[in-house]
């Protein structure tokens, strides 16, 4: 009565954060560990009437099938986007392909690129969805450290002078989760250089560049060079629920992913797609969203920051990101933050530890705090929670 | 400035029918080609309804990211669907996963079942879109003729004796496309027995089972074994355009089935989940809805069936199915359909060339009809064209 399964299921971890998810589920658990939107930030008002307006005036089409690369009307709204910030224009058809969620996106990227054995090139820490979906096609991970200010693009381009060649280079180039790091403009630079040196192909998964409440908006990198394949996503200026994500990329490459899109589910739910399309599509819509939700994520960001400088002192250390949903942080005097999540739990507060975004998992003394979903007034309680974990850990 | 694509992209075809899609966007071209369901079937008052009630009355939650083997609420209707179906009890947990079509359940099933060159054993002729999901990941396809009974189980059953082990033995046992063909009772309890004799693993893909307008309902395959993996859709039943599916198996293949659909997009559309359920719990709806659109189907299928014989007489000769959406033929006169297609396109109707659905593609005298999509008169009007192409090409 046994199953047999492929080879390819001893890459298929778990997730440590959905594993936690269900645990956080628990009544008057205070979690700082999922990275869910705020549900203030989502535009139901604007839904419901585009809804309705969609099912009572456009007709059976937008439950219909629809084409492989996406809705034209999103399509088209994706290319006027991205025209403006790649400065450069971006096609319609052949460049643009709307997937569920840029998690998807990265699906496909591995089944058209990657061999098992072939070299990806990813941050440490590393945003552990990316690793869970490539990990499946039994790539050999190159681990570039990040700072403050990103992967360390210089560590990058001395292992591929030394004749490293990897099929895909993958980065978040803003407030990366799990680090908050931004990378700073000498380096995107640097990174597109490189690229055009080396033939890579850069992957740059943006989900949070919209996010930003301090500093100034940095160019992407695929304003820099063509050998990019961009990701971006709904999921956190508008609602992650509808699973609609968008990627740009070579035709060359694009055209291979729009098959292996087919095989995988024949296009992105039209209705989906239509209702988005329709929300983002009013004149000043996506300023006035901006205008509204970014501040609850810079208000609650300061608010942990705060909490946890006052509860913590110099146990705890980190850099202020300049926008997006993560606090990444380092105890000074705890080597094992697996250790002190279960006191955590105990006290009632949830986090993630740091070796759930590395590849090798080794016990550290990082921890990854999201401040997207509570409010600042949760956020404050869930820091006296871990700062009582913190004193029965240490 | 080339760049390199995984070996596996050798098995990335892509899709006859969606190919001949774009062509039939043509004004005034009447397709038989594609299985798009009647848009006259879709429940747009009850979508239009539902989706107002959700997003006013339910809050953020049907927006927000939710559980990635599906909404629980959606899983509660499965299972008490598939109790009654299978005359066992289906659980909530551990057997059920949503997903985006059943498209993308044959992507996650090749995923954590096929190494490079394991067998899957599938009918001739077979579903396209699953032997584009399956030969992304390389495995060596047991092909075993079906008649108007279905797959001939009783090969099967030779091969096996002869030492055969396939990783999958994948079958659409009603009205099964292209061939329409319905799995009579004595196979589907052949296959069962094989099944548990030879620890195989059965994929019952069941798309169309609601759609049957004549002969008598059939219990699943999977009310004879556990091993199965059952999986059906709301594509056909309410709209295909929300993509969304299910999957019923082993709780043993589906813990790893839901590590590959984390992975790959997170989880299914939580709005869509919301919405279908609300619309399909309604009581008596789900049979309401049959009883609208079945007719819709048989009277489509009786007027292309007859217009058919009137017009092609003896050059052509075909089996009326049971249900579903797809008339298979054979031209007794004319030995290559694909030449056929050229002269029928430019009398301005299309249809799928039987090689279409071979692992071989080799050109053949069969072709798949469509009646899911136009009018009776439409269909009428198309064989009239048709009769053109054929006189044409003989």
């Amino acid at each position: 009565m046994s199953y047999h399964f492929a080879t390819r299921t001893a890459g298929l971890r778990s997730s440590a954060i959905r594993d936690l998810l269900k645990v956080t589920e628990m009544s008057d658990m205070l979690s700082l560990a999922g990275g869910l939107p705020t549900p203030d930030s989502f535009p139901l008002a604007d839904l419901r009437r585009e809804a309705d307006r969609l099912l009572s005036e456009y007709g059976p089409r937008v439950v219909q099938y629809s084409a492989t690369d996406g809705v034209v009307e999103l399509r088209q709204w994706i290319a006027d986007q991205y025209t403006s910030e790649f400065a450069r224009p971006v096609a319609v058809e052949g460049e643009i392909i709307v997937t569920h969620g840029s998690q998807q996106a990265l699906d496909l990227l591995a089944k058209v690129l990657i061999d098992p054995g072939d070299v990806v090139v990813s941050e440490s820490p590393a945003y552990l969805g990316a690793v869970q979906a490539l990990e499946l096609f039994q790539p050999r991970f190159e681990v570039i450290p990040g700072d403050e200010h990103g992967m360390q693009v210089e560590l990058l381009a001395e292992r591929l002078a030394a004749g490293l060649r990897p099929r895909m280079v993958y980065v978040v180039p803003n407030f990366h989760n799990p680090s908050g790091a931004t990378m700073s403009l000498a380096r995107r630079r640097h990174l597109a250089d490189l690229a055009d040196q080396h033939d890579l192909l850069i992957v740059e998964d943006d989900p949070y560049g919209a996010i930003r409440f301090a500093g100034e908006p940095l160019p992407p990198i695929a304003s820099f060079t063509d050998r990019v394949v961009y990701l971006s996503t709904f999921s956190k200026i508008v609602a992650p629920g509808f699973r609609v994500g968008w990627m740009i990329g070579p035709p060359e490459v694009m055209s291979w992913v729009a098959r292996a899109k087919q095989a995988a589910d024949l296009h992105t739910s039209s209705f989906a797609q239509f209702l988005l399309a329709n929300v983002v599509q009013q004149p000043g819509w996506l300023d006035a969203q901006k205008a509204r939700i970014v501040p609850m994520y810079r208000d609650r960001c300061v608010a942990l920051a705060d909490a946890l400088e006052a509860a913590l002192g110099d146990r705890i250390s980190f850099h202020r990101p300049d926008g997006g949903m993560f606090l990444w942080t380092r105890f000074t005097d705890i080597p094992d933050t697996t250790a002190l999540l279960q006191h955590a739990l105990r006290e009632g507060v949830a986090f993630v530890p740091g070796n759930a975004f590395t590849i090798d998992q080794v016990p550290d003394s990082k921890a990854r705090f999201s401040y997207s979903t509570l409010s600042p007034a949760q956020l404050g309680a869930a820091v006296q929670r871990l700062a009582r974990a913190v004193d029965a850990a240490s």
